[in-house]
């Protein structure tokens, strides 16, 4: 008879064929996929390189993705990109996105009919637990840990501990996804759940769609977890079939209901609001009626985060037909190329042009201060993406306040941080539910 | 009774209010329009500043267009807009084009419906007489020279002589603009209009639409000319009316038939085929055969010379229902705002995206090595721009062949440089004509 055991631990157990795993245990984990893009996968192939190990474990199970500073802002960046097509093209990597057929990685691969409950994947890359949210697990990893999955399929890992977050009730019109995570971050703190498996689940998650659920394992890192999990249900399911993910590689596990949580909590969706998180740190969170007033220069819409196409419908159904304030630049980036095409079938694109906005080909932009946005002194801006610490997306002295797309698109109208339930015409209000 | 002049020394003539002027004679020219940019306005401010000139003549006739690094790329190219901004919120400046509602300065200034015939435009930017084909003498001038028409309103000026290229017959299908400049300077060398006003005549000029005759004055300099120029004739003046230019202000001169001119070309469009500038120099004009078969990494499509909506309905004429060669980057950068907008309502966006291009917003770009696709080493670019120096579009080993939009669509599919005329449908061939 096994011992109960959480989401994350019955997906290691299973990678490494045994009836149970508990949080401590040091496990050589075999990878499904690794994610590589053009900033942290050079780095490891040079360290294989240089022990001539230039070799990969699986060149169908890599799926490489330039999307930092794609297309290149600089020499740097050019060589970047240069450095991880060249490996594509010697080893034969199957999964390769160049740079205008794909888009932000996570994006990309979550989208991309590749991934399946019940696997591993690895990337050099912080927000790759995003991916954990079709009930698979998914870490980001050193350069180190990145190349040895590269060359040998597995990387070591210390079984986490896992900490549950049970969701109730349903969000309210112009609360969505981001709200979540920024109200757990704010409850839990910036190292609420360190080195923990983050564990989405209860009776509010049927209500999620699987783009908001992205939005939520997206940002485990923002409370030091090592990743975000769901389980995969019927609204994973149909997004699986909707991708073409091969049924016969769906491995559904479900936690045991009497499985050990490091800690549980639980949040109520329909007494969310929504939360700005102020700077310089995503647990920094307030109620929105702390932040009514403050002016904004920039307005920036996009990211592994909330990058998505419902994330662009939301902004859109606030800027129909509006313009963005006069003072403000709002710049909107779609996550990946598909996204983009999407968009521009929806007429969301126009509505952006129309508004005054500046519409960017998919890359991360100026989510970590490479391009796209980059903030000067003292700027402030109302983002979306996944974290405002000092410099993280220019200079020091900016001032970064992370929160919703219905909220950078409603601050972005008025130029000052605003609720977007000021905003909500019936129509958008149906159309965001 | 006065003694005939070229278009150039009629305009400055009137200007200052004289008879007669002469090459080689130096005056002090008032000028009707400062274009200022974020790279080189700075500098001007700054010299301003240290002397406590920090004042603007007429903040109504400057127009502010930030256009070479925004949205910022890093915390150097966020402080020059920073800078830039201020200055034009501290002096009222009038004609304000922000990240969003602008572009790239040169075409953003041609569609504003400020510019008029006989007026006199400077800019601290070399492709400044990009606004010479609207019969308006437009030059490029250094931080110094941009510093004291910001302060006074006026600037030294050694009258040029003036080359005059007559057009004759008619462009056939597959050939364009872009091709009757760059067979210029093949002809003439990069030196060839050293100083000199390049004044476009003859009955081809009537034949050519207003965008076709910015992209032959964009590139006066890349043939060493002060400035490029067109008397304004019917098709100015109806697109004049169009962007509502008050007729008020419209001084059209003609150049005197009998007007003394330095040099004097022919260029016979009925016989010309597309032109490619091999690197690294913009005279170095060959026939597209020569470049058949010239394998490429990068497409960029863009640029004050070639990012009109013209140019982009070209491109996609031959990219509608195709798709890029697997390994080409496609770099789509319409010129402005209002360009990019009407590329989304006549569909070109979407065409371009299914191809598998970047569509970028509207900025200077790569053009100058700045950001959205610059070079690495070894990359071989087919580009729309104006320049193909070493290093001009990033790494020095970079190769750059310059070609109109048709060869630059053409060559995205093919892989290859390629003679867009092998593309032209039918169809393409009536539109593009």
């Amino acid at each position: 008879m096994t011992q109960p055991m959480t989401l994350a631990e019955k997906i290691l157990a299973a990678k490494v064929g045994r009836d149970v795993v508990r949080p401590g245990e040091l496990l050589e984990v075999p990878v499904d996929w690794v994610l590589a893009h053009e900033i942290t996968t050079p780095v490891a192939i040079r360290m294989l390189e240089e022990r001539d190990m230039d070799r990969v474990w699986n060149p169908e199970r890599v799926v490489a993705v330039p999307d930092h500073t794609v297309p290149a802002k600089d020499i740097a960046s050019a060589r970047l990109y240069q450095r991880l097509k060249a490996w594509v093209q010697k080893h034969g990597i199957k999964h390769w996105y160049d740079v205008g057929r794909g888009g932000i990685a996570h994006t990309v691969f979550e989208a991309s009919g590749l991934p399946a409950p019940g696997e591993v994947v690895v990337s050099g890359d912080s927000h790759t637990p995003n991916a954990g949210a079709l009930g698979m697990f998914a870490t980001g990893v050193g350069s180190t840990d990145l190349a040895g999955a590269i060359y040998a399929g597995t990387f070591w890992l210390k079984v986490p501990e896992t900490l549950r977050i049970d969701l109730v009730g349903e969000l309210q019109p112009g609360v969505y996804a981001k709200d979540i995570i920024l109200e757990v971050i704010r409850r839990i703190g910036d190292d609420g759940a360190r080195s923990m498996a983050m564990e989405w689940g209860g009776p509010g998650m049927a209500t999620l769609s699987m783009e908001e659920r992205f939005t939520l394992t997206n940002m485990a890192v923002e409370a030091g977890g090592m990743t975000g999990i769901v389980a995969a249900d019927d609204v994973t399911q149909a997004y699986l079939r909707e991708k073409g993910t091969p049924e016969e590689r769906w491995r559904i596990f479900e936690p045991d209901p009497d499985a050990h949580y490091a800690e549980r909590i639980e949040v109520n969706l329909s007494e969310l609001e929504p939360v700005v998180a102020f700077p310089n740190r995503p647990g920094n969170g307030h109620p929105i009626s702390d932040a009514r007033g403050i002016r904004i220069d920039q307005a920036y819409l996009g990211s592994c985060t909330n990058g998505r196409i419902s994330d662009l419908r939301i902004a859109a159904n606030i800027l129909r037909g509006r313009r963005i304030a006069d003072h403000v630049r709002m710049i909107v980036v779609p996550a990946t190329q598909a996204i983009y095409k999407q968009a521009l079938r929806e007429g969301l694109i126009e509505v952006f042009v129309e508004a005054g906005a500046t519409v960017s080909y998919p890359s991360c932009g100026a989510c970590l201060g490479m391009h796209t946005g980059v903030l000067g002194p003292d700027d402030v801006c109302i983002s979306s993406t996944n974290r405002n610490f000092t410099g993280r997306m220019g200079h020091p002295s900016a001032q970064i306040y992370l929160a919703s797309p219905a909220v950078v698109a409603a601050s972005a109208v008025a130029g000052e941080i605003t609720d977007p339930r000021e905003f909500l015409t019936e129509t958008a209000t149906q159309l965001s539910a």
